[in-house]
């Protein structure tokens, strides 16, 4: 048993003790309003950013702010001669967080962190970002803080980049990590910023979706036009939109752009078996959110739907007169933002042509049309049985009595594929997301349990790599 | 020959001589921002009833600002004796006017209305209403002040009716019609809200498109979701909304709404011929617009299309994310403004009804749909021989030195059908837009010449109306 071992039960009763003065340390953050996707925000992502390096600082880290042709990046590494020995780890996570719109739906101000009852003894950290990543990443932090103050020093060689552009797609910072390569390759990354099975089952998450995100101008009349005088003859771009947007789906919920499923294979028989075993109802997953008949093709699995298979969702329309009240005008121009899920080999830069080959071909002749790309990352599959995830499955066993699961997630944590392509890094991902943490949406919530046996978990496993 | 003829030429006169001052009024009821579709403008709305209301008392009528349920109606009449014989007419026009959104488009604010040199020596008045409906209605008032300065008096027994609710669906004046029918009914209506056939020829408006205007809300999840998590599974409003649009037009154009289409007429060969005679191309139509290809029905003319063929538009589409950058969000909740262009016997209400029903068969089974209308008037046709026709005919020839031809016009103005379904009145209908003036865009502009030559031709109208 190594001294980290030795160390653990005392730096798990120091996690307790602190938990009052984590969360204050947690609100500090929380208030800062880092919505890194709205340039108005760009001084706020600077002081987030600010804020991130003086609390690695504290944990005996040398830190930085790094600029990037966007919101900076803070890297940390440990001391010379300040860490144990062990695999040297490289954390990420991200100190921007999503939109608040619509702010009307927030019961109380996003930035104003606060805990509420849930109910049934539940206690929940409402704010923007309480979950994603800000509440995550803490976890971690927080569990290194408990190692410094026990034993002096941190379990591991531990460095941390934590970027700011997560929520936007993550443009600056794989030239980043191109550029720094050698700095921050490390023998494993770890990352929080994914979820529970459910609020009992621990995870281990071992594949992510990909993304293309696009946007999509189309332009027709070089002016507003009035539809009376115009209707019946003037293309109206809406119309052209949504015409396009309804013929990505088929009958049978595939999408329709030419080559979409090449690289995506049928799961195994026995993986999907045990997917089955799972019991995952379409009731269960979408009657949280207020539905129950899943929307993507037919004939699979709702676990299917929403991990291994790809998707395409459109985030956002706009045209044309949206106030109250009636305006008969046929708009000069409508946008809507596009994005696809991707699984296994799809290959991003060549769906995102295909998407754009697919929408040039239904413009009409005098009508225009362009695009702008916020992302386009691969998705990733991690071997499951690698000896960092057998031991972090154990250590989170441990930790909530439950037998942790390996699983696919829905979402895209872009860096993790880059970690593998340019720094030949597999990446462990541990996260304490519930499925009804209202990520992205109005009232967004971290459950106390999550953050507090999130960051015992980060000890456990912190000690258990160390050994 | 009338005494009102005998006066004519000393009427022109007076109207040439104050062109500025009457440029002046016009200038301080543009000032007025009278947005009647926003809520927020609704005491700028009552200011203005209360204008135009003075200025009608300032050319001898009686005037009143009638309350109704929204903006009030603006009722003037001749004081008994005050004006000559002839038949009776009232007046329709309207003080409210579009929302001025983009506002970021307008080259000078929409509320500050300035004079502006459009080159080859045409001057052009720039605000939001210059044409739509203040400069308009301001052609006939300014007529008539020129008869009371010169003769004393009116030149017929005049009322007038000026509501604020044009622009969002007069829903408060049909009823106000309705309850003061004795009061209104006169021998003819007259409106000044419709369009010369191009910049040199003047036109007599006999028939119009009627209107159903709907806002259809389609509701998914019972919050937003993040599209990384639930994409694939999770309904998309969005989608929804655009495959509903997408399915109201097949490939030809034709709407696929089942009974759209009864009540609409196939035109006589002669007036077809005579349609096809007036050789508008879609380049020279469209092509003012930066467009060239006709959207609509396949193998109609374009005439027909923006007059006497029926259309659907979406006017507006809004969800999910519309802001900068990207947001992996599918909305809770997606709404689109869609409205229907009527011809011949269509029936409004039937058309609402099943819009509504094709729209609900196609809403999956745990999504909701809502409906708000806001427009419900059937087309209009008037005879176009009737003697008011032809003196107006006569009269616009004489101001214009080119024969007035009889169109039917794109628009509607639901006005114009109460007038014959509630009072028995037929409607003259003269106007003297042009297709350029970006009515309901930004810059909307109306040619001084409209405004000084508009007013002089309605000087020459009433004064043949009173013959």
């Amino acid at each position: 048993m190594s001294s980290m071992s030795e160390a653990l039960p005392k730096v798990l009763e120091r996690i307790d003790a602190d938990l009052d003065k984590s969360l204050e340390r947690l609100f500090a953050f929380l208030r800062l309003q880092s919505v890194s996707t709205d340039p108005a925000y760009a001084d706020q992502c600077k002081q987030t950013a600010q804020f991130v390096a003086k609390d690695l600082e504290s944990l005996g880290l040398d830190a930085q702010v790094r600029p990037t042709q966007g919101h900076p990046v803070v890297v940390a590494k440990s001391k010379a001669g300040a860490a144990n020995g062990g695999p040297r780890v490289l954390f990420y996570g991200h100190y921007d967080v999503q939109p608040v719109d619509p702010l009307g739906e927030w019961k109380h101000p996003p930035f104003e962190p606060r805990i509420e009852d849930a109910g049934g003894g539940r206690k929940i950290i409402v704010a923007r970002g309480a979950c994603d990543d800000k509440g995550q990443l803490m976890t971690f932090v927080e569990a290194c803080r408990a190692f410094k103050a026990v034993t002096g020093k941190l379990p591991l060689d531990i460095s941390v980049m934590i970027e700011g552009e997560e929520e936007c797609g993550s443009k600056n910072l794989f030239p980043f990590v191109a550029a720094n390569a050698a700095e921050l390759k490390r023998d494993l990354a770890l990352v929080c910023d994914t979820g529970m099975w459910d609020a009992k089952t621990p995870s281990v998450t071992t594949s992510l979706r990909g993304l293309v995100y696009e946007e999509v101008t189309v332009t027709a009349a070089d002016r507003d036009l009035h539809s009376g005088l115009f209707g019946g003859a003037a293309q109206n771009p809406v119309r052209v939109l949504a015409k396009i947007i309804a013929a990505i789906h088929d009958e049978n919920g595939r999408i329709t752009i030419p080559g979409f499923y090449d690289g995506v294979a049928e799961l195994p028989a026995d993986i999907k078996a045990d997917l089955a075993a799972l019991n995952l109802t379409a009731e269960d997953f979408l009657g949280q959110v207020g539905l129950k008949i899943p929307s993507g093709e037919k004939d699979r699995l709702v676990i299917e739907l929403i991990s291994t298979r790809p998707a395409c969702d459109v985030n956002g329309i706009v045209g044309g007169y949206t106030g109250e009240g009636a305006k008969t005008v046929i708009a000069a121009q409508a946008k809507a933002k596009i994005s696809f899920r991707l699984v296994g080999e799809q290959n991003p830069e060549k769906i995102r042509d295909a998407f754009r080959q697919f929408v040039r071909e239904r413009i009409p002749a005098d009508c225009k049309v362009s695009f702008e790309n916020f992302g386009c990352a691969p998705a990733i599959q991690l071997p499951f049985d690698s000896p960092a995830i057998t031991k972090a499955r154990q250590a989170l066993q441990e930790e909530w009595g439950k037998k942790a699961v390996t699983v696919g997630m829905g979402g895209s944590i872009p860096i993790v594929g880059d970690f593998k392509r340019l720094l030949g890094m597999d990446t462990l991902m541990v996260g304490f997301a519930l499925d009804d943490d209202r990520v992205h949406s109005p009232n967004e919530k971290y459950d106390l349990t999550s953050f507090h046996k999130g960051t015992r978990s980060w000890a456990r496993i912190l000690a258990a790599l160390a050994s």
